[in-house]
């Protein structure tokens, strides 16, 4: 496995019956497989085909884990994934299940409007007591949460722009430009890649937890 | 004078001799005249033309307000404006004297800033006290500040996005963008339309002072 | 309810049962649910799951109200909607009900061509015998009916861009930035974006009718 | 000459030292040059190398015509040239003098503005009076100018996009995107084209021209 | 009929159904109705109403005429089509169809490709034998056509760019870039506006057809 | 402080006089002020009104620390910046800086080309040797390298585009992209946003190196 | 056949019974018929149209060519296609089998990863060992593989953007842009243009192909 | 030297100082020094340091070669570089040099103009007579010329596209679209850049002369 990243199947643009086999061949393989950005035909095909003891699902099954038992091994890093809205939660849920994957504990808040400030700021420090290492925050239409979330904390906060919204700056172009332009400081990654916060998310979170263990970090060999 | 909107003089674009020779024509015709987007030389040419007690300027002389004494008659409509950073100050003096010539009591806010929501939230409940009949906001780079402002009153809140930042979503695109993207009910202008902004907030003071003083709105004759 | 705007269910990117089960839930709390961006099957599962008096329909059932019989409490505002063409019908509709619920009266004006400047001009008068205390104006292709408007009134205007044409600056992309870039004073939602210019124009209708009655405009708590 | 159009040397991008070398040769072999799109320096190199008599300057000095006393041979053909703004005067003069030089008969009408659509109205009928063959309508910012034009005349109207305006939409953007949308029937050229509106218009006037005179249009050889 | 221009019915975005009857109400006023960018069952629903003989389809049948038999009244004037691919020629046939429709003859070109210029210069001789008053060309892709056939006529030349080609500048972008970039005296409409290009280049025959006749050019009144 | 960044003086936009005053008056209160997007005449003015003992340049002078010999408190935490070409070099030192800054130990390399993917491996190893806990990476151009060191380490890699090139996707446009589109997990800021991605940086080698010491993370009081 | 390329079959945009049509009559004329950008029925009704034997399928079937059992004649040139995703092997494909039709003997490599760079260093040696005349490199997202290809060879390479991604740059445009902008000597064809990349390909091959016979390079009558 | 392509020195964005030094150490180490992208100051540093006899400057002197005498060694490859404005040529200039420093013989055309069709016809047959073994096209505007080169001619053709033209489509973008888009066999380069066209020209007319030399092509060591 390269440099500690969780390898994912992209069902998008693959025939679903192939998303199926490889899927498959990868659980022979290493015991787990993640797969990504599912349509309705993935998921009838998956559950014909693969018992439901084998299948974890993300939230609105955009994202599924298929294993054959083998339990991932956990690295005591700790992510927290946030969103705002309910068009933003599969995008969380596809950060959330990668870095759980890369072994790390995983803490969802997915009802943190920005509308009411005053919640927030007492969720924030709700969420403090999770000390979690890296913190992802999925926001669509004009992409404030993670300004916000970055200003409260102090640990490294990721951004990802969500493709909502209608008219000018819609499908995540404003809330990506928004997140550019921020006045915290944030890190970015493109809209809907909740993959990649989340595989960068743990990658913070596992380095921290190695430096917790006492344990240098692995060189790659 | 059309429909009650103040008519100003744009030197962008014009040679800075003729804005003298204008401005001085708008004074001789009505007493007063607003002056907008100033370059160096218009400063110049116009404080060795004019005399000091004849010039109003905004801060850091992008706009100025020439006249031969006649005042404003005030209508008792009440404006805000409200930046954050120094940079978005000069659009907003833009809002607040187009404001104030069409007869507002203005409010300035300047030093409201996106980082600390608790300020912010303190700031609010005190303008509040003001009990403004409209709000212009002015942000650049990521335009968050109006849609905090607006979920924070019940006032009309117009949002100005300022072209500032480098990079993608530069010169105030993010700000535009996240602004007609805003999950909260605001209405926009055009990037650094200070004038537009001020004219527009102007307009609703002006109607609520009406109604203030028991008066009906004069039709347009 | 947060600083005094309609609370919307916005049926585009929901589950259509869901949208029905939100909605019920909407209306056992507050009495009236409004639903906006509703497609064909949206619109059969309401008239299958809710009675025919219980469901109030903007033209061409893009958008609907949902209610038990509470009645809206009208403020006193006035606001008119103006729109050009066919097309522009049902975002003028949304502005509508969103100010209708606001408890605004509304004054629906759907046939106004830009062709033909003479009618124009006379409906403008007509017009200003309602004595509206905003203005929406919807228009797509070149979106020049709110400029006109905006020379011909002096109550604020409010342009929604429509999401109509093809070619170069087509789906609003013309009309909005000719919005953006008008000789008049006019402020701007983004493309399609109804109930945002409805929410707006009621805010500064009910701010006018609050100073008509004498009222203080009501603190937020 | 290539099938009826001027030729023209564009001052833009050229050594200005050159651009009156290419002059002086044009007048020597054809009688009259015209230049656009000239700067300051160029046009203090023209007056030092050529008398006043034999330079007829567009308004602003940003076209010249060059010649040695030859005339243009009048076609018959009448062009309308109609701009809104002062900032759209250089490039209706462009226009105005191509097709002046291939022969028409010219009429600048340059105070038209889209504010006062009463006074538009009024000068429409004047215009008629002067029966054009075509018209060319400059219009920068939201560029409505041409699309009201064309809708109350039966001559082919062109609409020529001003690089205009700040913020979205600016330097002719908008005023190109509507006239492509205008639900009028308008043709366009690129902004600032005054050059090609010109030409194209004087093609239009010569046509009809030559038919007037009962003379066939005269095939290329 | 407002000054000299087709009315026509804009299929797109309207109920199919709706069509029908806007069409049947369109012939029982005036005669004759035409209706574009027609759909599969557009198609359909016309044929099922109404009887062969009172329909003349545009090849591809994306244009149609309804009629009652009232026959357009020539006015003599002369537009040519041409375009070089079988893709641009449903909206080849839109502009040809308009101009027959306000009383021109017309000239159908579509078999003309850029590749062999050689033929090119051919044809375009044999195109001057008709002696158009006006020619439309329809190009996709790079849209060069226009500018080569406006190289070798003198009468005024319309480019429509088509939305043909994949990957950057598609869907008629290069087209429209290149056409208003082009070198040669060309107007230009928006992408696939065949309606609006085959308006222009009727207005400019019909001009020239009444000057042909000696009459003078008919006042709006 | 605000949760453990670096505040920073933004040069650009600001009076150089202001600057000068604005970093003086940082200086006495915190006894080192850093001041980014220097151009030649800040450069001037800080030179003649601070010791050179008190400045501590970038390379080029684009960045500078004033200081009062106030020393950093060193973290522990490590960063490399790495940069392919001389242009990227003012953005890889603002990042630096900023990282230094914020108790740092920072690796700067500068000289690796992604021509040469041999001799890059090599560097790479090298630079595993000083186990840094975070890395970023300036590229203009296409922007490859950042993707290339992703794919070779297991540390968190953050791209900053820089706005080098010329023609389409210049400016770092095609960087941006390209890294935002990247198939290794990189997380990004904006275009020559090196303060950023230095303070990104920063945040997670200090949250590693508090691992490394036994400290928990602070909780943000 | 014009100055030697391949003439193709567009399948996209045609009436599929139509295609069937055209390749029939071209295979008649010519003995073989190459067609692209075929969907599913397009497939199928090749498929019950025309034997098996007669039809030689790109992989995935995107791309096809009939024939009557006419040879092509070999040319010699010698044409490589590499590509690194399963995404972008259809385009590849295209490429692929255009060179073929033109004559040349084709290298496919469909399996080579950026991700390891270890690797590609290794297939690059054994490519060279085949000694290509030309090299077409599909590569979608950010479009890298062209630029380390060209790095390491000395015969021309020929970049092919691939329209996949999603987010920001999708579409193959970061491909593009960054295959523009790239440091390595690339020329570039446009996004999903196999059918170009193939063609320009077996151009540069044919011609190293006949230098190699020692025979001239003919001339175009 | 990296596979066989030309190092050049780009003057722009670095000091006129150092572009002199390190042309001066590149002439030292190889003998020959290209600098591409010169602006007056490069001119005037470069010819106050060095020889007129040492330096081979660019029409337009945007490009020049720095040499001790050292002479190129020939290929025998031969490159055509052909352009039609005068705005075009230092691309064009740039192309020939960079090809001519790697060997070649090189033609350049720079009268081609793409209005007169017949001229370009005749001009192509004498092209061909010289026989070159790749053609690079220089084009401003709409960029034709190109496409209607490649339709001529069998070698392959590169275009390049230069940014000149105003409005939209202005800085090369609609030449470079519409090369993209183009119907003819074309590869394309980024807007000016004259030295990846030169190059790849280059290394397709030293693979042809290489092969006409009965060699093999010389494998990367
Ligand atoms: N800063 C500004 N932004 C937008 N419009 C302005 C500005 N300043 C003046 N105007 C308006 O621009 C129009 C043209 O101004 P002028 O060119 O001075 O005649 C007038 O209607 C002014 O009211
Ligand atoms: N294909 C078309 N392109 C542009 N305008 C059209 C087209 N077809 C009809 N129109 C015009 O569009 C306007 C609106 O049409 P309708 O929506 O049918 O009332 C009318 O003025 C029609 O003349
Ligand atoms: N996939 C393709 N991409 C680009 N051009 C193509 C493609 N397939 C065919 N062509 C060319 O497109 C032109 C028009 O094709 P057609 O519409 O089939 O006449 C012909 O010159 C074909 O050689
Ligand atoms: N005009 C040019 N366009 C594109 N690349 C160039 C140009 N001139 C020089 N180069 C290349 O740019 C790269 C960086 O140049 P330098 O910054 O001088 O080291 C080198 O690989 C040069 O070969
Ligand atoms: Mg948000
Ligand atoms: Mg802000
Ligand atoms: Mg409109
Ligand atoms: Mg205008
Ligand atoms: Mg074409
Ligand atoms: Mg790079
Ligand atoms: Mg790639
Ligand atoms: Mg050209």
């Amino acid at each position: 496995q390269r440099t500690g990243i969780m390898e994912a199947i992209l069902a998008e643009g693959k025939e679903p019956e192939d998303v199926v086999k490889i899927a498959k061949a990868h659980v022979d393989a290493c015991g787990r497989a993640l797969i990504t950005r599912l349509n309705e035909t993935n998921v009838k095909l998956l559950e014909a085909a693969i018992g439901p003891e084998q299948l974890e699902w993300g939230k609105y099954k955009k994202t599924v884990v298929v294993h054959n038992g083998t339990p991932v091994s956990k690295t005591g890093g700790v992510v927290a994934i946030i969103s705002a809205g309910t068009a933003d939660i599969t995008v969380a849920e596809e950060a959330r299940i990668v870095a759980s994957e890369m072994g790390c504990e995983t803490i969802a808040i997915y009802d943190v409007g920005v509308a009411g400030f005053h919640r927030l700021v007492g969720e924030m420090s709700k969420l403090q007591s999770h000390k979690p290492d890296s913190i992802v925050v999925a926001a669509g239409r004009e992409g404030t949460l993670p300004t916000v979330v970055s200003g409260l904390v102090d640990v490294p906060v990721i951004g990802v722009p969500v493709s909502t919204g209608y008219g000018a700056g819609a499908k995540g172009e404003a809330a990506l430009l928004s997140m550019l332009q921020s006045c915290s400081v944030l890190a970015v990654v493109n809209i809907d890649a909740g993959f990649v916060a989340g595989a960068f998310a743990a990658r913070i979170a596992n380095s921290v937890a190695r430096a917790r263990d006492g344990k240098n970090r692995e060189t790659q060999s």
